[in-house]
């Protein structure tokens, strides 16, 4: 909510605490056929997206989770040359996956044409890929794309908001089940997982066993972002392959020159828990 | 600040952002000789210590910073007998360096008798080992204290407030100096370092060159504490003798039982930064 020229990201999902970004100028209010949005600058943070109430994305930090989520699976894959975004509207995801020069197509699913209309107008650097000639856009359900779908790719990443809104179905088993089902063989899916060990673990345990009913190599990676509650978001990354090796990157890959987030040493580091949650989560 | 039944972390050290915990029942304020003091129970933290307008310490999620400010040198150490603590008048330190059964004597240097006296009466779980046998309390400027040693230590950890307030001398060189004269050969010194990668990476660079001015070997670490600035806090890790590797265990290390957050995994992991962390500090 905006008061005393302040955002306050108060939510049910994280109650009794929340963070406040000072605002600099109210840039965008609206409300589309899916959800609430806001735009505004922010003082220190750079322009600032918000969805339902919840920050998506701000200027100043948003290449940490934009690059894990994305170069997560495309460095544990090979040769990654077919890549699917559901959702991912800001535009961040086809930033990083266009650093790839192996991948040859990018198709992306976003059900709210909004989101992509207004990145482009305040967020021009998270939106700067969608005209490049590798990148096809469909404005559509993700999971409907999903359950009509016929193509395989090497790697998907689910880009969503919170499963409290438009993005409830894509945390489902019988979505991950379509993502199995449009990958690959050798395929890496990366999600987001909403919840980060510092919140609700069982809701995390829980998640990360409705992948393991799908997925026979599941990974829970961390990626730390002031912005996001508690100061990090965890993020789901899944193999069709028992075999794959998610938490490094394969053999002889060349990591994109520019990256700001991500480095071998980072993907390694991702994946390990402090003790408390790794006991809860694999117990 | 408190209003509306919320305390509100405003501070001129991250501008434009802000942490707010909601409160159950204010349980203590009041004004030392030193600081502001603040404790609250809040309604999904635990009970709150606020020094100067900032979080220190919630009983959620304190375990993360204690542990490993104390676990990273204890561990990186052979065998570590004699360890100061200056600081850490909440007690949390002295808890984790007690678990270490081959520490033989633990001096601790806190300034302020009426954190240590509000922290038995409101953060017991920490406040726990003031009573160990083992363990020595001077009431006592730090920098004073070490100023006039003539003691030699294994391990010496720095859990100061921030620099904005009464541990402003525990960020000079010449502090570093004293921590140095003050470390038997072999010796490591861990710092809080107050600033993250987030907020003022220039502060932080210098900060980690006034150390290296006086350690051959220094090594930032970072923390994930939620109610912490941006969700993080960094360790500067200084050794005596360069040959000291910072980042791993010392060789047949037994970890103690009881931890939650420490492990060897994150002992390594803590030391990794993004890329343009690392860029910046180390050009």
């Amino acid at each position: 909510m905006l008061e005393n020229g302040w955002f306050r990201e108060e939510n049910e999902s994280w109650n009794g605490q929340s963070l406040s970004l000072q605002v600099d100028k109210v840039l965008y209010v609206g409300k589309t056929m899916f959800q609430d949005v806001l735009v505004f600058r922010s003082t220190n943070y750079g322009n600032v997206l918000v969805l339902d109430g919840v920050i998506q994305a701000t200027e100043r930090d948003e290449f940490a989770y934009q690059e894990m989520i994305c170069h997560l699976p495309l460095m544990s894959h090979p040769n990654p040359k077919r890549v699917l975004v559901v959702g991912g509207g800001d535009g961040g995801c086809l930033r990083e996956v266009v650093k790839h020069a192996g991948v040859e197509t990018i198709e992306m699913v976003e059900i709210d044409q909004t989101v992509v209309d207004l990145a482009k107008r305040f967020l021009p650097n998270m939106a700067c890929a969608f005209d490049n000639p590798r990148v096809t856009l469909h404005i559509a359900d993700g999971f409907e794309f999903l359950a009509n779908n016929q193509s395989k790719y090497d790697v998907i990443i689910s880009d969503t908001s919170d499963p409290e809104g438009p993005a409830e179905k894509l945390f489902e088993e019988s979505y991950f089940q379509l993502l199995s089902d449009a990958l690959a063989p050798g395929g890496i899916v990366a999600m987001q997982a909403s919840e980060n060990v510092w919140l609700k673990l069982d809701i995390l345990k829980s998640l990360q066993e409705r992948c393991k009913n799908v997925f026979p190599t599941v990974n829970y990676a961390t990626v730390c972002v002031p912005t996001y509650t508690s100061g990090q978001l965890g993020m789901m990354i899944c193999a069709k392959d028992p075999q794959t090796n998610l938490q490094a990157p394969a053999a002889k890959k060349h990591i994109p020159e520019d990256v700001r987030y991500y480095n071998e040493g980072i993907h390694r580091a991702s994946f390990v828990l402090p003790t408390f949650a790794k006991k809860y989560i694999n117990n």
